[in-house]
This record gives C-alpha cells, sequence and structure tokens, in this order.
C-alpha cells in the first residue's frame, strides 16, 4: 500500500527549513508496510493545499500532511481543510481542557488564539497532541484518508507515535514487513559490507532484503522480509542475524534503533560501575549523548570540559611541560586527562577527548580532523587512540564522541 | 517568477536521505529573484520522471531536477529525458576527455560504464560537471526549460555555481525576492504575534509577507517582497525591522537564521569576556551549543558537568546543607553552582543549570520539567530564573540550555 505525503510552508520552499519530516514519516510508515510514492512541497496558500490534496488523493488513499497548524495567521491548513471537506469548525472541550493544562504547566498566560486551537472541524477525528496546541486530524471520506499534523517535528513525531500509526494500521490492510535492525560501530559501511558479502549472497534465497544505513560513527544493517506468516519470517531473520553475529561480533553493539549511549549505559549499569568524562574538541557533545539517556545518573558522575590549557592544567592534573612538549591534541595529553578525570570524579571508568575540530586551527602535523580520545580503567591501565576525521566541526565532533563511547564498549564487554 | 524542483530517487521515498539539496538549491534561486512554488520528490522510474515533469511543466516555465545520473542500472533520468524530449543520445567528446581526467587525477581504473558517462542527449545544452562523471542538461522548447543535475550535493551545488544560475539569470526575467529574518529568544509565538499584532496588520499594505518559525527556544520571524525594485523594498524591510526592534527590543537578537550561541558569541568576543559552565540536567548540551561555534576557545573556558551530588560539593563548593534542605533542584543549588564555577574556573560569567529532565524522577513539589538556571557576573551577582517545561527529556534539555544562554544574551545586551 502507498501513500503521499505533502509538507506546507513557505520555510521549505525559500530554503530556510531542510525537510527532516518527510524522512521521519517515510521510515515510520516504511515499517507498518506503507510505501511513501511521492512527497510534494507547497506553500502557505488555499489554493496550492487544495490543488496538492486533490492530485494526490487522485493517485491514493491516504494523504499525510505536516505544517500549517500554528496559530498565528499565516498558518491557514486547519481552514482549508475544514472548507475542503465541507465542514466547520467547532470547540472540542476536551482538547480546550488539554490546551489550558499545557499553559498552566508551564505558567504561561494563555491567550485567545491559543484557546481557538481547540477550535476543530465537526466530522474529523481529532488525534490529541499533549505536548503543543495543534492536535492532528483525520480527514475520512470514502474510503480516502487525509491526515493534517503540526509541522514541528518533535509535535509530528508525538503524534505519529500517539494515534497516527495505530490508526493507519487500524484502517488498511497493510501487508506484514518484519524488519530487524543489527547496530554496529567501529567500521565503515564498505569495510562490513566486504566482511560479509558471503552471508549477504544468503539472503536473496530466503527472501531477505538488506539496506546499510550509515550515520556518524554507526552503520545500521536492516534486514526486511514481506510475509503474512510473521512467525516464520521472524524465525528467517533472527537465523540470519545469529550467523551476521558470528560474523562481525566485535562491531556489533544492539539491534532496533538502540543508540550506542543507551547499549553502554546498560553495559555499565548491569556492571554496577560509574563513568566520567574529560573533553576538550568534543565540548560537552560526549557528556549529552551519555546524559541524553533517561537514568544516566545511576553510572554517570559527571565531566571535566577543559576547552583551555589552564583548565587541562589545573582541574585535570595534565602536566604543563607535556602540554608545551607534545600539544593539547596529543597521546599524552589525552591519557593524562582520562586519568586526571577519574581520580578527581573518582569514577571506575574514565573517557577523555582532544582534537582539531576545525574548520581552522590545523597545522601540517595536525591537521584539521587529528583526534586523541583515551579510556582510563579500573585497574590503572590507559588505552588511547588517534583518529583522522575531516574538515567538518560537527561531524568531528560527532563521529569523536562516537569513537570514544565505542572504546568504552569494547572494554566493557571484553571484562563483563 | 517561479520554478518547481524535482527530486528523483528512492533513497529520500524511504526516508534514508533527507533531501538537502531542495533547500540549497530553493535558497540559491531565491537569491536571483525565482522563487520555488513546488518540490516533488519521487521514485527511480521511468512513468514517475515523465509524470511528474508534464505535471510541473503544465505549472511553470522551469523545471529543476535532481538525481538518477548515476553510473548504475538503477539510474535512469538521462534515458527517460532523452526519451521524453524526443532525442537520441551521442558523444560528447570534451565530456569524454573530462571524465577521463577525472580518472586519472584520482588515480583510479576506468571502467566502460564511467566513459558512457559522456553520452548525452542531442539538442540539449550541457552544463560541464568537473568534479564528477554526470554532467548538468539544459532542455530548452517552446520558452519552457528543464535542467536536469546529479543528486550527490556537491555535485549539484558545483553546476549550480558553474553555469545553472548564470544561465537562468540570462534566460528568464528575474523579479527581485527580498527576505529578512528576525531571530528572536526568550517569548512564544503565539506571545510574540499578540505583542506584535498593530505593527503586523500595517505589513499588508507594504506588500510584506510574514511567517514565523518556531523551534525550541527561539522564534524566527521572516519579512519577505516580491518586488522589480530591490532597493525600494530592501528599504521598506529595513524600515518594518527597526519598527519591530523597538516593540521587543529584549527578545530579538540577531538576523538571517544566525544561531543564538553564535550572537552570544560574538557578544563575549566583542567585550572581551570569557564564560564557563556547570551543568547538572543539561548534562554537558550547553556546553556543546558553545563550541560548537567555530573560535568559542577564545572566550570559552569550559565546564563542570556535575550529574551527582558529590561533584556539585566537592568541585562546585555546593554546601551539603543546602542540598540536603533545598534538593539539587533549587535556586540555592544552581547559584551556588554558578558561583563555584565561576570561581574554579576563573570566568567573568558563568551559567549554570539544574533540573528535572524526566522522563522519570518527579515529584509533586518539582514535576518532571521544573528547571533552575543561574547567572552569575563580573560584579558578583547571581541572577537566576525557574523554568516549567514539559515532560519529554531531549526537549527539556534543549530548552533549559537555550533559556540559559538567553539569560547570558540579556545581560551581555544590558552591560556592553
Amino acid at each position: 500500500m502507498t501513500a503521499e505525503i505533502i509538507t506546507i510552508g513557505d520555510e521549505i520552499l525559500i530554503g530556510q527549513t531542510i525537510d527532516t519530516n518527510s524522512a521521519y514519516m517515510a521510515k515510520a510508515l516504511n515499517l507498518i508496510g506503507v510505501s511513501i510514492s511521492r512527497i510534494t512541497s507547497i506553500s502557505d496558500t488555499k489554493e496550492e493545499i487544495i490543488r496538492a490534496i486533490q492530485e494526490a488523493q487522485s493517485r491514493t488513499n491516504l494523504v499525510i500532511a505536516t505544517g500549517g497548524l500554528g496559530p498565528t495567521r499565516d498558518d491557514i491548513t486547519k481552514l482549508t481543510l475544514t472548507e475542503y471537506f465541507n465542514t466547520e469548525l467547532i470547540t472540542y472541550p476536551e482538547i480546550r481542557a488539554t490546551i489550558q493544562e499545557i499553559f498552566e504547566r508551564r505558567n504561561l498566560p494563555i491567550l485567545e488564539v491559543n484557546l481557538m486551537q481547540a477550535n476543530l472541524p465537526k466530522d474529523c477525528f481529532i488525534i490529541p497532541n499533549k505536548i503543543g496546541t495543534a492536535s492532528g486530524m483525520w480527514f475520512e471520506r470514502n474510503g480516502k484518508v487525509v491526515i493534517s499534523m503540526p509541522g514541528v517535528p518533535y509535535e509530528m513525531e508525538y503524534l505519529m507515535q500517539n494515534g497516527v500509526l495505530d490508526k493507519i494500521k487500524a484502517t488498511f490492510k497493510t501487508p506484514s514487513i518484519i524488519h530487524k535492525t543489527v547496530m554496529t560501530s567501529g567500521a565503515g559501511e564498505s569495510f562490513l559490507a566486504d566482511r560479509i558479502k558471503d552471508w549477504e549472497n544468503t539472503l536473496d534465497q530466503e527472501d531477505i532484503h538488506i539496506a546499510y544505513l550509515p550515520s556518524s560513527g554507526v552503520v545500521k544493517i536492516r534486514l526486511s522480509i514481506v510475509s503474512e506468516d510473521r512467525e516464520n519470517a521472524q524465525e528467517r531473520i533472527d537465523r540470519k542475524v545469529m550467523e551476521l553475529l558470528q560474523i562481525i561480533p566485535e562491531f556489533v553493539y544492539g539491534y532496533d534503533d538502540e543508540p550506542l549511549e543507551k547499549a553502554i549505559g546498560n553495559l555499565l549499569l548491569s556492571a554496577g560501575v560509574t563513568v566520567g568524562t574529560a573533553e576538550s574538541c568534543t565540548g560537552g557533545y560526549l557528556a549529552h549523548l551519555i546524559t541524553s539517556i533517561p537514568g544516566s545518573s545511576s553510572y554517570y558522575q559527571g565531566s571535566v570540559i577543559s576547552y583551555s590549557n589552564e583548565v587541562k592544567i589545573n582541574e585535570l592534573g595534565v602536566k604543563s611541560i607535556d602540554l608545551l612538549k607534545y600539544g593539547a591534541v596529543s597521546q599524552q595529553t589525552v591519557e593524562q586527562m582520562a586519568k586526571g578525570v577519574k581520580k578527581k570524579l573518582k569514577v571506575d571508568y574514565a573517557l577523555s577527548t582532544s582534537g582539531v575540530a576545525g574548520p581552522d586551527g590545523g597545522t601540517d602535523e595536525k591537521p584539521v580532523g587529528t583526534v586523541w580520545i583515551a579510556l582510563a580503567t579500573p585497574d590503572g591501565r590507559v588505552i588511547s587512540k588517534k583518529l583522522q576525521l575531516e574538515k567538518n566541526r560537527g561531524r568531528n565532533i560527532q563521529r569523536s564522541a562516537i569513537a570514544a563511547l565505542n572504546l568504552l564498549r569494547l572494554e566493557l564487554t571484553r571484562n563483563y
């Protein structure tokens, strides 16, 4: 079964906003067996909205629109759909109450325009939004469905996960698609593909489709089967995953979109050990990844972000003579940072990073993208590693943090 | 004048690739007075490509397509366009020579499929690609133009800047579009809209279009004019922006997509002062925002991330009796954290955060989303603020960090 996505908003058409919503929705819909046949981005005008919906409905039974549901005058999607579906706005008291709660919780004054967000079309199934004022709307006429959601990414994601996907599954007969995603870190896509090519060649005869999905420092290997026999399909996939695990055990850290920082959190929790960090080039991003996991306060003590050399010397005990001799981006410095923060925060494991994130600051000897990472362990060892990354500051920060986490993962899986 | 963009490729429709090309093209085209009226993403099939081009040509005279020009079998854009425009492939010797040069330069063996990239449509203007094997193609029939470029972002960008934009300017009479985006922080979209509604009502008579673009803690207000008279339009927008500045001076921090952390970096640089941070609930994200700006090492010294109470006491000098009495999430604690890190890192300004990020850990008195932020200033004052956010951990971390940055911004703009 297919669907079309329509994103509404001038900000995409003038290039100010990159449309990340469509990729999120496409991925989530693919998982429930709905493939996207077209994505259309249009401006915030009544004529464009109506034209795009009419066209999409002529091709498919499911149209999913985002954007144009804010409280301000430039947002006209709700009024346009109300007119298009020949209905009228009525007040939904329970939605009004939710909106009031949101403002009370945040201790913000509520305005008339906010309350007007509870005026929604009659003859329309409302999908409540508990984290914003724009509700999701589900219009159904003669077996054809149009869904409208806000364009704010986290609100759209909330509605997808809390109503939209379930209602699509219940309304349309979607084929069963079984997916299993194997999460890997520590090797690039082409390296992995080469290592597992013989195994990959056996997937065809099982009707298993494979996809490599790389992102900073992590490569996901996704296996999928389209089948009505869920149980059998699940068994076939599980068997192949077991085989894969035997070929690349050192790279696999988890399954089904588990972030590396979550897998490490679980390893630390079950081993009953703590970790701290000392960051230079990653500037807090490593700590941010670790603390993005709920409950991380059980194993994460804290960090010293030593952006300046003074902080490296005074707070982490890096020897000033070594900073002079080897520089801040060196094996000597990064190892002393790890040891220093381990002692200071009294943790079992300590990670550190120091590098030239860029875009400037490189030298012939240490070009932009030169990064050292280190791990201090409970038995007094320090493991360090040099990375040679690229010119992009943001990506260098991300990849350094992931590489540091992977160093810790390898050590934890070896020990526990 | 308007144009439409068509992106061709299954990777976008399955959500594997986020379409960043469209935003790049839209921005570049806007600057030469071409506004994008629609962006359509379709799959790599002949029927879809032809249908999308026909539809787009029925609405506009300029269609710009990317994708599907690679050497592999699944890339069929070139063959499809050759058929659609009723022409044939011929070998372009100079393009063949360029492709050979590229492979020689990279020291790679050249394959037959690579050389076939020099077979291009007759009756078509070729835009040479010096950094890849897929040429740009410009088809022109009865005043209507279809441009085809590769989907690899840096190759598309190369072709836009080396041929496409100039040829569009030379071929079409393009009006000017002037945009100005005002960046605000510290107030929500509806609060701002209410504060500036009288001013907003005056925009119509100037033919100025307004859009509100909210994201975590920041609301962008974008003004646009379509006009032949660039200078006059710029003046009209500038005048309205000046008026706006007088209505909401405390919320405006910059223009044209400048991130808040960049604006603050500039304020710190020009004042010649330094900043440090002490983070609990934001767990490194505040430091990450600050250090995501190149050159931040000139004003950012570092951070103590005190995720545990021990670190708050030992490293930041928070009194254990206050931690017991008021808790970690309290005005007392967050103020002591700011003072402690200011002294420790010897910085002029220090920011601190402490809160219940969630999703668990809330109490009746301090529900999830309760966050305290504080700022210690050079003259010994400490300013603190309580936020009441929501249930989402990731969003609470983001919004707390932005609110802390905004506290610093308000203080810096007051002082310098």
